[in-house]
């Protein structure tokens, strides 16, 4: 008999929180990725263009983690014209000593939510100021909230700006926000004025063409943007690799899907050029900030290690709440070939 | 809400076999590879070499079919020391219109080996000829039971040979499947000998040296090999090539994992050879067998496309049996990015 673990959307919200226990787990994996010999192989990717979808599978093994994640992300760009989510999708959790299924987590994208703006904390925990109390978030969607969320776990911000497009939109995150967190939360129109005196910004939009430039940056701050999850997508103005320490999440995934990769397209480095990881940075094997004046950069594009240490933590966190359903499933050893 | 089928190995058995329907949706499966746009990446392959560990995931979205499978297959090498399978996993089965998760199918392998050997029926219903009533089968495991079902399906086979590098279980296998299927079965020693006056030869072993010799084959055979499903696997003599109208399941995938990718190492075809692809022929669009005498072989590698069609056969089933367990999961609009 193999036993696995169900859980639907409403059991991770009640047991998964973005809390300093999630930051910590993934902290952790993204060390054990600098450290241990963790396996992440390129994310699957198929494309059914009739129905303007697209799906992702990524997968990472990392020693020290009982299990591993598969996570299937479902992106269907018309489902809101038919009154359903764009994106969906759930994490096959399997154990990493014997394969079997031991969790279906029917998160509707929910942990990779929580996963992302966990990054985003630890990001800001090794890279920005440890008194960092002003915060800058570009857009204002879900992780958007998300991400001011996070910093708020690690340092002591006291007061947040609001830079969208939309200028309604950041009116309405910024007001909801400084009612749940009493912070003050300012929705200011112009993105230069939301950069000036803030110690760390944050961008999380969907954006194809810069909308932060270098020149606005100032001495000291740290940045992290964490929307370019696809090659198309591109926040941050080539130039700020030149003002400021770069660090990637994943290099061979930035060089591809981040803002690294449009910094190469843009001749602002070479191909080739190292830069340090967040990893190594945790593991204290590379340096990031090195003194208060620095300008630090995170480029973050989603790992599969997040999606297997949140997997991870979820599953615990079941068991120990006796959340979810329990199926049982007859496995049987087959003939031999 | 959406709601989620979840189908265990044991419903699973119970609705779907190994019979005509089966072979007909791969089949149908195989033809729109040929004649639709079929959207089929590179499996995404996960290793785990700390626990003997590896990790297939497939994916393929075939028009003409409601919904597309990711099947993960995990294979640890190690489980049979504790009295657990080395193969299982489970495929889940998307809406490939809103990419929304309709079934997850916890087969533990069973609707692969269903599918596979399918495969093998079409190949043999295209390409061996019509009165084929003569089957030897090398492999004395479980694909070697359900490649000579699947032949029962399309020819009308009145005797078979079995022979495997373990003769016990040749003879096993022989006396099991005779009693079952009142047909004559002989377990044969020498596998020349077993080839010798056969009509269809199916080589399932998981050989990484060739087993199978080019002088053996016989004039109007048809050969289908199972076996090699990743590169180091090897059943049949290149020279084949020389004698054989060479089938390919998927020919991009056959030049990596398939006897193909042999041939092309050992000089016996150029690396870009071109050879048809078994959808093609079922489409009508190229050509298997010409005449009698010809000699045909099919290199059948596994394509994503097979477990599209057969789970989609599955959930298909399971509604009409009212089989399995339906969970519903609430989703929701999220914010606006």
């Amino acid at each position: 008999m193999s036993r696995i673990s169900i859980l639907m959307e409403k059991d991770l919200r009640a047991i998964v929180r973005l809390d300093l226990s999630a930051v910590d787990c993934v902290e952790q994996a993204f060390a054990a990725l600098a450290t241990k010999t963790v396996a992440m192989p390129p994310i699957l990717r198929l494309d059914i263009p009739e129905f303007r979808g697209e799906v992702d599978v990524k997968t990472a093994y990392v020693p020290g983690f009982d299990g591993f994640a598969i996570k299937v992300s479902p992106g269907f760009f018309d489902n809101p014209k038919i009154g359903l989510p764009s994106l969906n999708g759930l994490m096959i959790l399997l154990s990493a000593k014997t394969g079997l299924v031991e969790a279906l987590l029917l998160d509707n994208g929910y942990l990779t939510d929580v996963r992302t703006a966990a990054a985003g904390a630890v990001a800001a925990r090794h890279l920005s100021r440890k008194d960092a109390s002003v915060a800058t978030i570009f857009g204002a969607g879900m992780q958007a909230r998300l991400q001011l969320e996070a910093l708020m776990l690690v340092r002591p911000i006291k007061s947040a700006r609001i830079w969208a497009r939309d200028h309604a939109k950041a009116k309405m995150l910024a007001s909801g926000f400084a009612r749940d967190h009493a912070i003050e939360v300012a929705a200011i129109a112009d993105p230069r004025e939301a950069v000036r005196g803030a110690d760390i910004v944050v961008t999380t939009t969907p954006a194809e063409k810069p909308i932060l430039m270098a020149e606005w940056l100032e001495p000291g701050q740290h940045l992290t943007a964490m929307g370019s999850d696809a090659e198309h997508k591109n926040e941050v103005d080539p130039a700020v690799f030149a003002r400021a320490a770069y660090v990637a999440d994943r290099l061979s995934q930035t060089r591809i899907l981040g803002e690294l990769h449009h910094a190469i397209k843009a001749g602002a480095v070479t191909p080739d050029q190292q830069f340090a990881e967040l990893g190594a940075i945790i593991a204290g094997t590379a340096i990031g900030r090195s003194n208060r004046d620095d300008i630090t950069f995170a480029d973050l594009t989603g790992t599969g290690v997040q999606d297997t240490a949140i997997a991870n933590l979820a599953l615990a966190r079941a068991i120990d709440a006796g959340r979810g359903q329990t199926i049982e499933n007859d496995i049987k050893m087959g003939d031999a070939a």
